[in-house]
């Protein structure tokens, strides 16, 4: 029997749909269901998203007649009396909850306190209300996840404050907390219905927090869009001193930033977006984040450059297999380098580290592969090793730490340690 | 871009599927993603599931190597043993984490301590490695959504210990907790990948666990086969006495048993499990659970009872509006009470809780309609209510109340309170 439905009369909610069918074993002993779940998610570039006449959250919340808000503590400080003036001068009340949102607040119990402020006497979201999120790649994650627990899915919409917020956390489906044994262990697969990326936002980033953002930008370049590098490569570092084209008054700039932002969702989204609830493991997203999942917190290094450490490194290894030449290799190195980002770190030099983080990361893929990701064939393109033996892992490492002894630095990134990071 | 993928190399699972399209827009200011989820669940009659001939379990986790469980305390008790003879039988490892599954559990913190044993160092479970959940339906809400949260989704495979659970709780994809205004308010849409029922372990259930359990079987009947409810009339003491004929000998009897759970099971999938993420709410299987949903706790209510009195008292409504006749109303209300099921209590008389729950639901429900779920056109046939206005409830309220006051006991089931219930 099937029971694809021809009418949205008894629709939950507006957002989401699904269908199923049902058979039955002839021996009347056994069942079997296959259901399907689909979702919509829009991401859009917007200009000042809380001046008064930028009617984006107006047009979301008006007909839901109020407004339930998630608003990290430090972005709260900075622009939570815009986002107030905003909601006031448009008559839409406005219930906001401030959280803090560090790297040691995803954990359950922040998820707990946030589902208990949405689903208490004060909000009750109902089920096809979205909420509101206004923070960065911690906030997301959390937050996303209160709002995937509440009635098992509540819609939400998002405003990423932070460069990884806008162009990965926030547009992802991926929200979560941390794990025993691995970050990002524990969470659901629940992309926000809208995500609002607002450049003007970035004027308050510090720059560490610039910076290690946009370690993710070169990523989508350097395994999926060449164009995408190219641009870092000639206005990286304009749009780093001008915070996107947010402290002055060049145009041509702005245009600039807002393409670079506009390309690096389109390789996210064409990638993840397409594979929203992670079923297959052929990522290019994840170019970057295998080895640098034990590596990072080890070394105490902000997100971004452990991503960088790790492409650095993977780009060496993949010399060693045929898959890229050196000079493409040395490029990518250039990008980051001209950022500001790390391309080496002597903790990739502890090889039993390595391989715990392999065997982790497998577990986590599942399907028993690796399935790492390496650019193949020139920047802008990649490819996946389903395996990565002790010989070939320890001759890469000792390779790159060769070739990043040339650096004066050895390979090192600006301000890239946790404890360097500061919010202006 | 469509992002079909035709080969299943990278498959993260072979439990789930999934792929989407997305598109740009021309200006470059949006993107929009349509993504598809998709999964498979099985749920199949077995008997002596824990007997080493009973091949069931051993197919599943040979091919894993190890098997990682969550066990009901209670049935770690009386079934312990045999589950681990089982899998010491065929030579396959086995970790079990024991838990006391009382309503007081559905919390996030148990289900914290579920996912750290599973994504701890003891367990460290892949993320494409099913776990197996054995117990009632508390146990398979938390240790469903433990599953849901872990690597994002972690299959699992349930064998249910209750009536309830073996064809309601069990093969549900709503795994969840309890909320702060709410019960079950927050959670994920997580199926097993694959469910076993065998009565074999109803013979160690209490007469009130049974008792109430079988009132969703009842719901089943009266709204979608009557086929079922006629079963229940002629047979469902006989169902009772014999704990679902495992005390005696009766073939015949064991025959009408596996056959009320075959067709509870398939009147619960056609519509539960095509509906799996619960995008709309024509929901038979919410018969009974709309008031329910508060006063239960307040009577202090199993919960099988509270769902009886809601279908009674639907049942009374259903008449004041034409959906049905009050023979068919009083023959509903026959079976309940032929099997011990509480068709009135005294809390539905307090209208404002009524109005209450009818508020809470329809928020939970989303689309901002009640639903109510009434038979119509006679019994195993129903339709949904929009809305009940204050008049018509205190009328039905009223009449229900009338028509049980010619009860010696007034309506009231057998061991119907929670404290009542004790397991054997």
């Amino acid at each position: 029997m099937s029971a694809a439905r021809d009418s949205d009369k008894y629709a939950t909610s507006a957002h989401y749909g699904g269908s199923g069918r049902i058979s039955r074993a002839a021996d009347r002993r056994s069942l079997t269901v296959e259901a399907t779940f689909s979702l919509r998610s829009e991401v859009r570039l917007v200009t000042d998203v809380f001046a008064p006449t930028t009617p984006d959250l107006a047009e979301v919340y008006r007909p839901a007649g109020r407004c339930a808000a998630i608003v990290d503590a430090t972005v709260d400080r900075l622009h939570g009396g815009a986002l107030r003036a905003y909601f006031a001068a448009h008559g839409i009340p406005l219930t906001t909850m401030v959280c803090r949102a560090l790297e040691e607040d995803k954990t359950f119990d922040t998820v707990r306190r946030m589902a208990a402020f949405l689903g208490g006497e004060e909000c009750d979201v109902a089920r096809d209300e979205p909420v509101l999120v206004v923070g960065g790649g911690v906030l997301t994650d959390t937050a996303g996840l209160a709002c995937a627990l509440l009635n098992r899915r509540t819609p939400y919409v998002m405003i990423g404050t932070s460069i990884v917020s806008a162009v990965d956390a926030g547009p992802s489906p991926r929200t979560c907390v941390n794990g025993t044994l691995i970050k990002n262990a524990m969470g659901a697969y629940h992309p926000p219905v809208l995500t609002l990326v607002d450049r003007a936002l970035f004027r308050t980033l510090a720059p560490e927090h610039l910076r290690h953002g946009v370690a993710e930008i070169v990523k989508m370049g350097a395994v999926d869009d060449e164009g995408l590098l190219v641009l870092l490569q000639r206005h990286g570092r304009g749009l780093l001193e001008t915070r996107f084209a947010t402290t002055g008054e060049d145009r041509g700039l702005a245009a600039i930033a807002d393409e670079v932002l506009f390309r690096s969702l389109y390789a996210y989204l064409r990638h993840e977006g397409t594979n929203m609830f992670e079923t297959h493991q052929d990522r290019p997203h994840a170019y970057g984040h295998t080895w640098s999942t034990k590596f990072e917190p080890v070394a105490g290094l902000l997100h971004g450059h452990a991503v960088a450490v790790e492409m650095a490194f993977t780009a060496t290894l993949a010399t060693l297999i045929g898959w890229l030449d050196e000079d493409s290799r040395d490029a990518l190195l250039e990008v980051c380098r001209d950022l500001g980002l790390a391309v080496h770190h002597p903790v990739i030099e502890d090889l039993e580290l390595m391989r715990v983080a392999q065997e982790s990361v497998r577990r986590k893929r599942g399907g028993s592969a690796l399935w790492a990701v390496a650019p193949r064939g020139g920047l802008g393109k990649c490819d996946y090793l389903a395996e990565v033996e002790d010989s070939l892992l320890a001759e890469a490492v000792d390779r790159h730490r060769v070739r990043c002894a040339g650096f004066p630095d050895g390979g090192a990134g600006l301000g890239m340690y946790l404890r360097d990071a500061r919010w202006s």
